[in-house]
């Protein structure tokens, strides 16, 4: 077999390097779909887990097949005692994303399970939100706390970051975030993981690698970057309009805006914007959904929205909504990371079944012929 | 910017996706070039230290120069508490590569330095064979022996890990062999570094992904695998002629043959070449190398041999000269990524240096529009 002819993309825009029955990304409807099914239909109906089950069978589980993939979850939420010390003994000011990358690694040199694909990524699965509220508690001083059987995935990881059992509302609306945040199409991070899952390494080594990669803050981080800005402008005690009105004059990017792919708008924005206003009408402090429709109206009336690609995204809602369930500002990008870890794992096993390892090119640019100097001639 | 015309490479065959002035393979000479300096010519009159020095930095060390950088990795190869427990509590049977990557991860967890992207790539640098070290002490049931100042790191590595002060020419073996590793353009896991690092991410994110994609057996390994089949003929007591007739009947293939690039040969095969035929010479038990020889002689007759792209590669003569020097089968692909991290931390830097974010695409090739159906309703 010869090599096809070569050419330059450094940046792989629009080069198709994978078949993928997970999620397809409509833009100009604009849709999201997991499996065929409309993600914004899911987020209304269905929950994290039965989604992930979607995701990585690609069929509805009946209730016995809900239930025993629950099962297989909450057998694995504990951590092995070399996985809750790397979280426990994380100085306070570790960064988030370093932990849980680490914990995440760290469940296969601690793995109790029978190591296959399978098991290795339920493990990942149900570990990673141990590790990261155990994470939680332990910079706070407190002492970590043992996932319950009884709760599902977001209700445990809410129940072992705070110590209590969440409100039910609470923990269908993190539910719901980890769910539209399951899988994404390709994008950096969910390509690094299939890159590592085509040398045919294992699905801890492409969570891992995917992990550090949605860490960059070209890809994952506007979540964050959105509620520290207003945080700042509630600290500043400015009006939105002139606050944004200064950050327009610096150059600066308003974050929560422009999608690559969505034209008119971010369906899983759609979603968020919903949550964001029932949880603000019922939080005291800040009313920090009225600020993100000023902000919205005041870029809308700079002519900066409703062009293509630049009318909110799902950064844009989610982190009020994580900040109103108690939710550290700092974690909020490991929220994506766990929720993605549904996407990560299941194009990692989409990538085992019809694999060819990924190896391009990198052109040489530099000198030729240089000839080594001995140490003391070198000036 | 309108996005190119979209094409279809699903290994990104012949794809361009970053310039470098690190590495250049030649495949038609055939040679390796570091920085423009020949990898033959380094292996026999430089160190792996110093060409990190070349590679990092684009010209050679004065020796001020070069005892400044050699002490900026003294300062960091001790494990600071968190990373030593990883290795040190680590399950004997834990895979090492598992190990590595999370020990490397977890070194900025745990870092102690001023944590730029020089600090961490050094501490990567100066850690992971303190770590590796560490890993085979400890599932042997030995104390961790903490480095020493006035050894480089592949004497190092080799007192770490025996507990005593290695041979000189061990040490300069072990050198060598790093250094021949130390970059070869791009390849899974270097493409796998330079994703991670085009989305802002650090460069100890982009090296714990990379180690994980080394992991593949696609990818490493294959140092590994001749080892293995060379103590499995040992084991069977038959001649290797035999041996291999019958591995070519099973239809396996034959490891430490051929490579993507080079033609005629692979350079660094030839230095490891020489030095298996030294230690060989030197050291009691099984004659490794004529066993190689008859290998090669074996696939020469068989016809199997310098056609295109089967002659002897880096893998077939590295694997017994790390035997020789006392260390573990499944330490030999580790071994690779110490080496390799120079080349993970360069071309991450080069990736920052004149970053796009790479996001290629996937192809959706599933349903649409399926309906979602209640949980009681399912068959």
């Amino acid at each position: 077999m010869t090599d096809p002819e070569p050419i330059r993309r450094i940046g792989l825009e629009n080069v198709v390097v994978a078949d993928t029955e997970l999620s397809h990304i409509d833009g100009e409807k604009p849709e999201l779909l997991y499996r065929g099914v409309d993600a914004q239909e899911l987020a209304e109906k269905s929950s994290y887990e039965e989604t992930a089950y979607l995701l990585w069978n690609g069929g509805f589980p009946t209730r016995d097949e809900l239930d025993s993939f629950r099962g297989e979850l909450d057998d694995r939420r504990s951590l092995s005692h070399g996985v809750a010390e790397i979280v426990e003994h994380a100085p306070e000011d570790a960064v988030p994303m370093d932990v849980l990358r680490s914990a995440v690694s760290a469940t296969s040199v601690y793995g109790d399970g029978d190591g296959t694909t399978r098991d290795r990524s339920l493990s990942v699965l149900a570990k990673a939100p141990t590790a990261l509220a155990a994470f939680g508690r332990a910079r706070d001083g407190y002492e970590a706390v043992e996932p319950r059987e009884d709760l599902d995935t977001a209700a445990n990881f809410l129940y072992m970051l705070n110590g209590e059992e969440p409100d039910e509302r609470h923990a269908e609306i993190l539910d719901t975030a980890l769910l539209l945040h399951a899988d994404h199409g390709l994008n950096a991070s969910t390509f690094t993981g299939r890159v590592i899952a085509s040398t045919e390494s294992d699905v801890v080594s492409a969570v891992t690698g995917a992990i550090g990669a949605l860490k960059g803050p070209l890809h994952g981080g506007a979540n964050q970057d959105v509620m520290e800005m207003l945080l700042d402008i509630e600290d500043s005690q400015k009006d939105v309009s002139s606050y944004l009105a200064g950050m327009l004059e610096d150059g600066e990017r308003v974050p929560g805006f422009g999608h690559r792919v969505y034209e008119a708008f971010d369906p899983r924005a759609e979603v968020f914007k919903k949550i964001a206003k029932e949880v603000s009408e019922k939080t005291d402090g800040p009313d920090w959904f009225s600020m993100l429709e000023e902000v919205e109206a005041f870029l809308r009336e700079e002519k900066r929205i409703h062009e293509k690609g630049i009318s909110p995204n799902v950064d844009l809602y989610s982190g009020t909504v994580y900040y109103s369930l108690g939710v550290p500002v700092d974690f909020f990008v490991p929220m994506f990371a766990i929720g993605r870890s549904v996407g990560w794992t299941a194009q990692a096993q989409e990538q085992y079944d019809d694999n060819r390892l990924v190896r391009p090119r990198a052109e040489y640019v530099g000198e030729r012929g240089v000839e080594y100097v001995p140490i003391d001639e070198r000036e």
